[in-house]
């Protein structure tokens, strides 16, 4: 098959060329709950910039060449013999964890955290390519009316955007106010979300008027431009005591010490982006009493959660398209701040 | 001062008069934290429908004539001398329960149970009236565009069905269903709490084809008519499974049996409405596992919230507005069904 | 294989042989993830009287002759070929609902309520006999220091009781009251799983004196006899309000009534044991607001959380063995109140 | 009156004196809701050498000299004209904040986050005196058995510990592990509240064997001497995957990062100690989606619960006297790590 393959890291990100589009040897069912995938579309994350920087080979053990895109979706190709819920031809989108479902962790619904679970485009292969291979427990069947092309970074993108605002929903009460730091990829998500969930106000702080632009389109009730002051600005809003809820969609530079900032007393920062690092004396953490979340993608039922709102129109993911040969172009204009929305790659 | 009076009980609802406009001893401070309030509205609930009944007497001590009206706003006409947090002149909104705020209940924000407290309009003389006495806990601060007889009903019909549909909010997740029994005074409310709180599909089952106008102008997504097929087209309308919250602001005649009937396994069925009784198996609970919660009114902070929803234009309340001398013909529309949303007195 | 089989319904449990001591067909792997168990012990629940009675045919669709048992443990006799976690020889315990694990309930950690499950005793055959069908995911491995005798009970009235208590102890607070009502098979271990999870002062109420005794044994702070003033007792311990938490473990007769009447206004009364009604005016749900929770076995991790417990000590099962052959004398033991703790049979 | 007098900063903490022994103005009634109290006893707390150090200049105004001093309990001296719940001679325990009660984090049972409030002995004059001024709302009154002497640092050495520790109680489930960090004032009371409020297993890390010691006294199922190896040592105990909540009550040094690496992932980090600082890079916060909590006392209603708890013996306060007149060498056995749970100082 053909496949965008990632042969060396650049920690950088400065060579003309992340990844080569090339052949590549096809994923084969090796177990009986085995899925082959035929990709309709791969979502193109920050987190592909993160892994061609190299800044993951810290947490996952996997060797080069090998094929980034863990936001998959697309058509069942072939099936182990032990699968029973889908079979071939099904419009499928793919949670992004593969897991037995056997520990403990699966069994409180808590899959994310499974003790033997496998992310493909992370530490197996992934979607950049024609064929995936993924499990069974990981797909939920789309209606025929949606394309695949058209959800695929909900699995990632969407999901870890879903995650952190469903947890937020749950404190935020009306009369409350939501921050949002990065209205991109995720962020346009989380503002949706979190409008569909809680009756927050909620304030969008990004440092592009394009972003900000779509922030307004999302429901955000206030933008605020990064330009320095937008700690000030957050207060301003928020009479003085700043949000119950931040959520962190960037995570590097000032934005954690602004986020932290622009916490209430008693209330939740909620860091999804990274890059950069947390650094506060513990006396404050103590004298605030604030709560710092981190959030990582979500369970399979919150991606079935999201479907629901996608298909009711409550979440609208602006997506643009690229031919999978491209995704270096893909790759670039994401690094360059250049995209509004979510970039998708098509085989 | 005026005000409209109850004389005698009247079980079968079938007097021509059951309340007397007439003069009234005007109220008076005796604690250092009482509040006169001049009412601007007072809300007609079918609760004042059930005391005229009698069948509070077996759970409160009030000795006729009194002064019923439970849903109050106005303006502070005079303070005891402790009383720091409003002044002469401000237009308020009164939680309808008033509180000493030193038992452990009130100090866990849980005030609605109180160990101490008193309920003017239930156990005390309330605001069918020129002036009410109530306390400087239970006052909020209107802003001046809202005028208190919009907001009157509030303080009990929009606190009764935000604190239910809250609690529903809390567990219903997105591809999630909630039925709403009724949809008159409490119920068109406690839809748009729904819709604001939370991203469950909403079904609303009402006999009147007015009060399922109203819930699709409230923002019902499935309107069921009461015809006696209601529990058949909520399973069909659930995939045959029922509604993970059902809120049940009738709460007698069949509702009460068709509601838990609605309600799928596991799920909360909400009882608000009241008159009627709930009659099941134990084995019925068992095997469904299913929940039934109790509501009754909100606690002060619940109302703050709610009134943010109505600044934001979240929740707006139905409301028809009577003279106060015209109170006998404001409670006989709502028990023969007439009104839509809620009645409003006017001294 | 040996069984107890069950032939005919007995409306009045007058008759002198509930079951019958018999040859009965061996279970067969049918499907890859099934699991045959050699019964090591098989628990004598309530329930199975129930069954006997036939009060549970409205709810379930299963042919006579069968064979009752729904609380086992054993060794693995033999494995479909898809099973991986577990091998023939090891000791095991069966959680009672045996399910394919691909529902969106049990995706959520909540496999009572799988949307495909059987029930093994109850709407199969189950564990009075030698041998036992169930599936994969049902199994948890014990330490070879436990005797699959000695905890059978803890799948069904260890589970159901554990899952009860654990619900009311993410309520109670220290200075707080649980009132358990019924100190046999399941209230003896409801009584050790409050005093595990939380700091709420235990009344234990029972009509037997041997109940009271094991009550005290197992941690109640408090007894009550069950004389007619039970009711008044526990508002007079309580400091006349009544207790935040009621377990009830009987269900039937007067003690729904009097359940509902010792729990505290805005408190909760679990209902478990089952065979009575529930009545009463929706009226006093709503000035109380009170809530009626009800209570069907646990999950799969809830065994796994009561088997912790037991393994540190911190529960421990009151049982008394029979032969597998004295089946009748075991039931009508229990039928007769004659039993502390729980009867397990052993082939 | 006496008290010990802070004079000056020392931010070494190597001078021979820290506070001064001497005449001090009596405290005066001066709002309605005043109550002076004659203190029975003073806890000293950690705290107080910070605030020796000067480290609490940058959060709290307060000029010198003052007096420290924030845990008391004695017996009511004057009241103001509005106080109805307590009255003269009664015994009292001290919630540490002062709050009028109007605020909505009061109201929402949150008073620890009022918008108003002093906190004596940080940012007004304390109880390392014979007389305190406080407030009406903040006082319990003690059962006579109970001597003030004896319960003074429950309310912020107790009272922080058992926030922290019901916080982890909250999502602590059997089959778990909970690691304290410091088994000294605060962590011999959190060791027991755990106990009392969870059956998580736990383990006590410190590098005092005299703390260990007090440690296994108040429940802890393993101990860990702070030997450099602590975090290996409770990755063995765990089974290689670290605790559900860690509770740190050190917060400084390399306590922090060894705390958040006994952390599981998905756990929580509960800090509660200060004085050092948390440095992490966000991407340690996604990848393990771990919660950082910070604590500051506990409301109103926990030092009840607190206080119930105590009442039946399942908390216990190691003590050690010293006159007032002695606070400096109360202060620098502190210091040196020379007591064992807390020192308090008696008028």
């Amino acid at each position: 098959m053909k496949a965008a393959v990632l042969h060396q890291y650049d920690e950088s990100l400065t060579r003309d060329e992340f990844v080569r589009y090339e052949d590549f040897a096809d994923p084969k069912i090796e177990r009986p709950t085995d899925v082959i995938v035929r990709i309709g579309g791969a979502g193109v994350c920050r987190t592909d910039l993160h892994v061609v920087e190299g800044i993951w080979r810290s947490k996952v053990d996997v060797a080069l060449p090998y094929v980034m895109g863990h936001e998959n979706a697309g058509w069942v190709e072939a099936v182990g013999r032990g699968v029973e819920s889908v079979k071939v031809g099904d419009p499928v989108i793919c949670h992004p964890l593969v897991t037995s479902g056997h520990c403990l962790a699966c069994r409180r619904g808590d899959d994310m955290h499974a003790s033997d679970s496998r992310f493909p485009g992370i530490n197996a292969n992934g979607g950049y390519a024609q064929y995936l291979s993924t499990g069974e427990r990981s797909l939920i069947r789309l209606p025929k009316s949606l394309a695949p092309k058209d959800v695929a970074p909900y699995t990632d993108a969407g999901l870890t955007a879903y995650r952190a605002a469903k947890k937020a929903s749950r404190h935020l009460l009306p009369g409350q106010f939501a921050v949002v730091i990065g209205a991109g990829g995720l962020g346009h998500i989380g503002i949706q979300v979190l409008n569909a969930l809680c009756a927050a106000e909620i304030i969008v702080v990004d440092r592009s008027e394009t972003a900000l632009q779509l922030a307004k389109e999302c429901g955000a009730h206030h933008t605020v431009e990064g330009d320095g002051n937008e700690v000030e600005s957050v207060l301003g809003l928020t009479g003085g005591s700043g949000a119950e809820a931040v959520i962190d969609f960037v995570g590097e530079g000032d934005a954690v010490a602004k986020g932290l900032a622009m916490t209430r007393n008693g209330g939740f920062y909620y860091i999804v982006g990274y890059g950069g690092k947390i650094e506060l004396p513990t006396m404050d953490m103590i004298t605030s009493e604030k709560t710092i979340v981190g959030n990582l993608v979500g369970t399979y039922p919150e991606l079935v959660e999201l479907m629901a709102l996608a298909d009711r129109g409550l979440v609208h993911l602006a997506t643009r398209e690229y031919r999978l040969s491209e995704a270096n172009q893909a790759l670039k204009d994401l690094h360059h701040g250049k995209i509004k929305g979510r970039a998708v790659l098509i085989p």
